[in-house]
């Protein structure tokens, strides 16, 4: 049995990330989507709670063949514990999944091997992308699955990056 | 739909546990289960770490035909924010399930509805009876599903406890 | 001008606290009350909010000829930078009040003036036996002003330290 | 009888901030103003300390004929906890008063009534152009109040601003 | 070359630490000291800061012949990255010591080497054994090297722990 | 005896910081080097972790004729507090050295003589250019003493650096 860890902000979920998924899901039998900055929440590059970003991401994956964790992981600050941190946050791994620099950079020093993709830049790209949209009042919809749009819909998701956009904007 | 949300801090998941779940699972769709001192482990009273104790709940519940979230919980240390912090972490929820006093008045005061069952006591007492039976070397094994022994012997968990609770008798 | 800075927990504001102000309300013109342990509520030893406290302090001095400030300080768990973190927090002050040994060492390594006074031991005890006499169903109305009474009731204060008190008993 | 609350940084407590008041006192009978970001202090957007901020505010409102409170909120950095740590630090609230977008979003999403005016982005500009002026040796008495001055002065603020905008600038 | 690490919390540094670093140094050409609970002081547990500490170490070492170095760890109450934060916080070592269970647990599961030693347990006995005679006026000195009498005296360390000993006593 | 105290990153130690301890070698007997942001490593601003810069510092200060402690000082996040912070984990010092305005200011409002000097601009200029050659592939070496490059080869941190530089320059 193999598990993968695959670490993401997941902000929001969006095809670029379901695309990695299925990708992944070719190498490994279980895989853990480890959901990064998860205190985090109400802000332009972080506009969604960790509970909602489960829900995302559940409702996205419940017809894949693949057994997956969505784990929250909260930020430590400090990037010399980090893997330590998500090691005992996480079910054990033996793949971890990421094309961020920083990411490998740390898992490679702890001595867990790491795999990435081109696809990677593509997730890295869309996630603003579809933030930018969704303040502009833009066709995100067409980046996200179906299941991403019902969530942000059910909490108005919308609504609220917009509002907290404004509040970036003027440096209140 | 409904959905439950029960909290505990699973040290580690046992028979208490599981009979709660079934309990549970005649009154909701789907369940929360809210892992409590996600970021204590290597203690007496906290062996395990939010991963492992994220296996063992899913390992346990994977028969049922209920769809659970098991939800690493980071304490605040702050009981005035705790809903708060809960809700933010957990998918929504519409009944939250605990015998813990404190537990209920935090969720009252916040206007959640919650739920109690006289099972909840036989919950609390097992956890310390378990850790106790491992620390002594007794027949810690009766009293927890299958599944949370084979985590447990797949991470020394038994060497672990044995070990730390030295620590706490001489206060080192 | 001189101002004094009296620092408590005041769980609830009681008649030994009331002593305490009016004998320093012959020694200062104005008062700053530090309400310390701010972060904390919902247990034995610290039942009520900063603002519940706030509201106390407030309504039970507000028939003195004193200038008084009621100001939450929260914990930051290090003695060695308690002092800065109190004086950041007040308004500027000429001396502190305080039978506690420790903020009595503290102030006075750090070069603050401190006054203490033989009436501070009958206000420790009050704090315990106040909060005793709430668990126990006991006369407690007796050891603190109206005005507390008044407050703790309008939030049901002795439901809530009756229920958090069942928590610390049972260790959940 | 109405209670208000109104969150600002208050750095420093200017006309456009006594404006707001003078408004919101026609609508209120006590008012309680929340010190944003407490703990901040020393930097060019927080150059003063939160008790400086009680002087501040204290000393501008002591003429009018409301009952107000001066409450220091330390930052949590978690927007979703925000309210409910809002709420255990201060006294009991009706109606809150912002127009920062992001602090309108948290209170709505909580069910908490929140009144904004065209006044406050007087209120906005004015923070960092007091500080600016201060910096740049500027008239800033001119949009503060004279008990800002006083307590500004009697600190040494303006050297204390100036000073710190260096390390701002050269990144040190 | 071999470095060692050797952790404590030195409170204060006294004979058996000085026994054990003795020791130590027959097998090692590099000795690093962590200072345990950096953070903590005026205690009873925890009376001395860690630049006092430091202070005691420097000057007991002076004489021997050992490359060492005393460095701070700050607490960071979470057992599972505890590994990690003190490889970040030290020069790079080799080999582990320590008696404690809890460390010893740690180190092992993060495949670090340790080795223990009957003279720890004296090390820890005199821990507490020292800081008692301080409080009670007993014979501490003869526990302890003479610089770290020096190092007492100068800080008046003796009226430190006596006072904060009372605030323990009372629970205030 | 006079001790000095010199806070810096020390990110990587370089020239400049070394003629400054040359320069501060000349009026005190003793010095310890703070070394700032002691929780912060694998970042483009801050590469070296604690425990690596002490490796720096130690090994490029050991043929001069001074006796020098290397302290690591984590970051508390509050400036007024942060001159207690550093007495706490320092030993006792009589002169602080600094050219950076804010440390300057908050040592000035706590009475602590500090000194400053022409050559800490070098200081603060040189760190960044260092990183930046690193990162660009240009010549560093020159810029550094021979240990700092002993220690930098040793660890991988060119690589380390370049890694961590795409993750600032993407965003991700």
């Amino acid at each position: 049995m193999t598990r993968g860890f695959y670490i993401g902000r997941f902000q929001p979920f969006h095809n670029g990330h379901l695309s990695m998924v299925e990708q992944i899901a070719g190498e490994v039998d279980e895989l853990v989507l480890g959901i990064g900055s998860a205190g985090d929440s109400h802000s332009t590059r972080n506009p969604f709670t960790a509970g909602e970003r489960i829900m995302m991401i559940t409702k996205c994956l419940v017809g894949y063949d693949l057994v997956t964790y969505a784990v929250p992981i909260e930020d430590l600050e400090r990037n010399s514990v980090w893997v330590s941190h998500v090691q005992s946050m996480s079910p054990d791994f033996d793949i971890a999944y990421s094309n961020n620099p920083l990411v490998i950079q740390l898992f490679d020093e702890a001595g867990v091997e790491v795999r990435q993709s081109p696809m990677f830049n593509r997730e890295v790209l869309e996630g603003s992308e579809v933030r930018e949209r969704m303040i502009d009042g833009g066709d995100w919809e067409r980046l996200v699955p179906a299941e991403t749009i019902e969530v942000i819909e059910e909490i108005g998701g919308i609504e609220r990056i917009q509002m907290v956009s404004e509040s970036d904007a003027n440096g209140a």
